[in-house]
């Protein structure tokens, strides 16, 4: 059972890394299975389609974020206004990683499956949309946070401006992906905290 | 030499909206031919690869976009603060079109191909980030007169602004077409002018 367990977590982890370096197109099944040491008949065990192992990488993905910049940048005890400055700066040092290792900015892993198969796979855009969902929401935690403590005016619409805080950080890691130099997220991350929505815009 | 000209041109059209509608590595030069009605021969007559025509693309697009959102929303006749909801709407309706169109928000043409190809293809990223910058170049200069016309002050970082509100802008389209709906960009659009950057920052 453990041995299964972690065959299955092979493939994932391996898929994840693949996926993000290249692209979900450009990897294939073959692939995986070589990098991540398993037969396909063990991989078609676990997943019967490379859709069905892309779902799971994005739930892998999603842990892996939460258990890391999240979880660091949204702590309760942390003041409401330094957590987006933190969650910006997360990805920042995730984006000079990426360059030092691959050289390359990779982008976020959610964003570029969104805009790469977004328009012709509906359970992948689905699935990722999800997981932005939930990422709007722990801004949206922070943003009702700082209003509580007078940061930001009551008449903020927290909702709308926490999807808007996350529309930045992604057009900033496709900037950065873009210009292949994590430094614009340095530069423009702290401008975050300046959008914001008003309940009677 | 004209009817040379149609054939590159009608290529160079199909593969734009097949790339958007699709994704770049989904089309092949088969399919581009087949749709544009050329054959494989008279194709890398022009374009002896399949990046030959993707640069093609990039710049027939922005061509495109020169001529229609870019001029729309830019022309200096217009108050300076009002072509930055103009360009933001361009957007919007595009997105409309598209999903009316194929059932789907097609997202950025430059974004899309720069988060699916911009870690595994430098020709194509350099490409996509030159419109990237042009894209900017015209926001800074529509943010110089609202600083000339004191709609903005004038510690604003023009070029630093220009660039957050491109990322912005992009966001907004990553995330219609996360959720396939184009009206996430009408609701958050117009706070693309609450983002500030200042020189001393």
């Amino acid at each position: 059972m453990n041995a299964k367990m972690n065959t299955r977590q092979q493939i994932v982890d391996t898929a994840a890394i693949l996926f993000h370096a290249h692209n979900y197109s450009d990897i294939g099944v073959a692939r995986v299975c070589e990098e991540a040491g398993v037969s396909k008949g063990s991989f078609f065990h676990f997943f019967p389609t490379k859709r069905d192992l892309a779902l799971a990488v994005v739930e892998q993905v999603n842990l892996n974020m939460a258990a890391g910049v999240i979880r660091d940048a949204f702590d309760p005890s942390i003041p409401p206004m330094e957590r987006f400055h933190r969650f910006v700066d997360g990805f920042y040092q995730q984006s000079q990683t990426e360059k030092a290792t691959y050289g390359n900015v990779l982008g976020c892993p959610f964003g570029n499956l969104i805009l790469e198969q977004g328009a012709r796979d509906e359970a992948l855009r689905v699935k990722a949309n999800g997981v932005m969902k939930s990422m709007a929401l722990q801004l949206q935690a922070a943003l009702a946070d700082a209003v509580q403590a007078s940061d930001l005016p009551a008449s903020l619409d927290e909702e709308a401006t926490a999807v808007a805080m996350l529309g930045y950080l992604e057009g900033l890691l496709l900037l950065a992906k873009s210009r292949n130099d994590p430094e614009i997220i340095s530069r423009l991350g702290p401008a975050i905290t300046s959008i914001q929505i008003h309940k009677d815009e």
